[in-house]
């Protein structure tokens, strides 16, 4: 068990240990009782005999296990595109532990000069700033017109600025068509016309839900290729559980199902199974799409729905954007905010919000989170009762005004 | 109009000019088309004849004003107790910028080695530890057991350690008996017993809402001795509104009036005064005690209820209290937080939290603030999609992980 968000701060050396990132090992699950395998892969279910059949990996041998109860948290697993040369040497993806170890080993040894990041979202952002730390000179490729397309494109360019000035060297709106190989390893990448040099290749193109090996025993799965659960994350087949990367999600403004790899979701889902195999009865409200990530000066941060999200799940939405600071303007260290938030026209419920900022900016979005999980409107958030002193907040706290300026456009 | 809040950044030279806590001078006032006169005292107000009878404090002469709408934002004024020797040079209250000024020269003078703080209320801590900054000797006098006697004693006693820590003496559970002075200056404050050696004297002991000129004209003013007004800020009188400091506010979660001096408030009234002294429909919906606060080493919030207030109000509460870190464990800059929910038994509603921590920690508060304004029980609180990247929280951020031991309280 360990912490895959991680994995850019060890590459960067913020974080010095692999180890430092396990939250508990195969020995420490033992020593709490629990009969770990690792090195065993789970070939097949049977939901009718209620049994598994197993390989361990090392002795090649394969065994079969009878279960009362299953518990599927199969994860997530990288995109991993057929591109011409995808698989030379030096070409790593960043899911888990061992990939991170294989990255930043490869910039340990030294000699790499020249990094090119595929992909433009949260995990592409932060191993592309990691390896700017590191010395490299570094090259991103986003399909997008703007980094991080989980906010809206006017948020996503201030991002693209702060990319910008560390001196990582974007290529937007544009695809890898193939990787320069020679002797078996990476040399270049082939992006949007341009051969951009590269030592080191970093796959940053997101994650499906690990979801095969339920799907090949009948265990129902959705369109958006997660196994289906219910509130209690029961999936279609009786006794049989899933939680985490691996399943397909509610989501309480869109009202449609979406799967989202977080570890926050991970592990109140993993709760929720863990009570109700065990006879209890608790169950999983849904997410609404709050995530929050540091990209080199900017703290960025989003919940709900975006414009573009709203529009597709079938609101008619508008928005406003302010501009304002952190702290009073005469404390030290205030430093600009922007906030954005998405309300319904008419009735002014707030269905989302950004926020892009310098230090103490995006944990705000956790009000706003709050906000849009009780369908509150923007009127009424602009009115809260929210903490104000000068090293925390102008009078009005910037997603106050931004609330009011919503409010507006609502109606 | 400035930023009385600012005043302890300003003595404690955080902020080098008082100038930089004026939001607004007379002159752009009148630039906006205001009449401002400053220098002008309202010495009563007829209601029948809608007038008022001013003074000019410069010129010593009296006139007559009429008025349409009349607003009151006559503040408050702070408490000043008949304790012997308490006119002497040397003792400062800091209600106003006048005040901060004063306080401040008396520190740029030089000369002053002895402080004495008398009250452990936001203000006076604030104070305490500018005056720290400034390089006096430090002693604080607090009636009660603990300093920020607005959280529960388990909390304040972690801020009496942080102030310790930087050297203030404190004085616990002792009142000011008396002042030592000579030759019309203090030179020593007398309390629980002790001497103790005094060049300088600052006065946190609270503010009383100014309401007497209201109460002399037969407007309404409530038990809380704060003027009575409506959800619009109307007073008991036809076209006379009141604002800030000076008059009693709604407490959502008590529901029982208060009076709150915060410029937060005082700001959100305003507005709605504005809007509906010209004919608007606007309304203020009350209050739920949020406060935050930076003392010493620690960032410190409430909101809702404590556990006393709770008790107060009629509310059968439970609290819960966890130890949590701000960021993932492994990010630098990972501190220790302090995170108390009291709740109602039996229903888990949350009535209040107490925050006390470092760096990051309690501006956390806000997403309680909007839990207590919706009156959302701690059970759906724990399952919120708060925001988690390890620069910013562990996976269960620690306010979840409150909730969720409020929750099994609250049971």
């Amino acid at each position: 068990s360990y912490a895959a968000f991680g994995i850019p701060y060890f590459v960067g050396d913020l974080v010095p240990e692999a180890a430092d990132l396990v939250a508990r090992s195969p020995e420490e699950h033992r020593q709490r009782g629990l009969d770990v395998r690792v090195g065993h892969e789970v070939l097949a279910i049977d939901t009718e005999r209620r049994s598994l059949r197993v390989r361990d990996l090392a002795a090649g041998s394969e065994s079969e296990e009878s279960f009362d109860q299953l518990v599927l948290a199969t994860g997530a697993t990288p995109v991993r595109p057929p591109i011409p040369g995808i698989d030379a040497r030096g070409i790593f993806g960043v899911q888990t532990l061992a990939d991170g170890i294989a990255v930043r080993d490869a910039v340990d040894r030294g000699g790499a000069r020249h990094a090119v990041v595929v992909g433009g979202g949260y995990i592409g952002l932060e191993l592309a700033e990691a390896l700017v730390l590191r010395g490299l000179e570094v090259a991103l490729v986003e399909g997008a017109a703007q980094p991080m397309s989980t906010l809206d494109p006017d948020m996503g360019a201030l991002i693209a600025d702060a990319l910008r000035a560390v001196g990582v060297d974007l290529h937007l709106d544009a695809m890898v068509e193939s990787f320069e190989v020679e002797d078996d390893a990476v040399r270049g990448v082939h992006a949007g016309g341009d051969l951009l040099p590269a030592d080191l290749v970093v796959l940053g193109l997101g994650v499906r839900p690990g979801s095969s090996l339920a799907e090949a025993a009948g265990i129902d799965v959705g369109s958006t290729g997660g196994i289906t659960v219910d509130d209690h994350q029961r999936t279609s087949v009786d006794g049989v559980f899933a939680a985490g990367d691996c399943v397909e999600t509610f989501h309480r403004v869109s009202r449609r199902p979406v799967t989202i790899a977080l570890g926050t979701h991970a592990n109140k889902q993993g709760r929720v199974v863990g009570l109700n195999a065990t006879g209890g009865d608790a169950s999983f409200p849904g997410v609404i799409g709050t995530a929050i990530s540091k990209i080199c000066k900017y703290e960025v941060a989003r919940t709900g729905l975006t414009e573009r999200e709203a529009a597709a799940a079938g609101f008619e939405a508008v928005a406003a954007t302010i501009e304002g600071e952190t702290r009073a303007h005469y404390y030290p260290g205030a430093t600009p905010i922007r906030v954005k938030i998405v309300a319904e026209r008419g009735t002014g419920r707030i269905l989302g919000a950004q926020i892009v900022g310098e230090e103490g900016a995006a944990k705000r979005v956790d009000v706003l989170a709050a906000a849009v999980w009780t369908e509150m409107v923007a009127e009424e958030f602009a009115s809260l009762d929210l903490a104000y002193a000068p090293p925390f907040s102008p009078v009005w706290d910037p997603v106050l005004i931004a609330a009011r300026k919503a409010a507006e456009a609502a109606r």
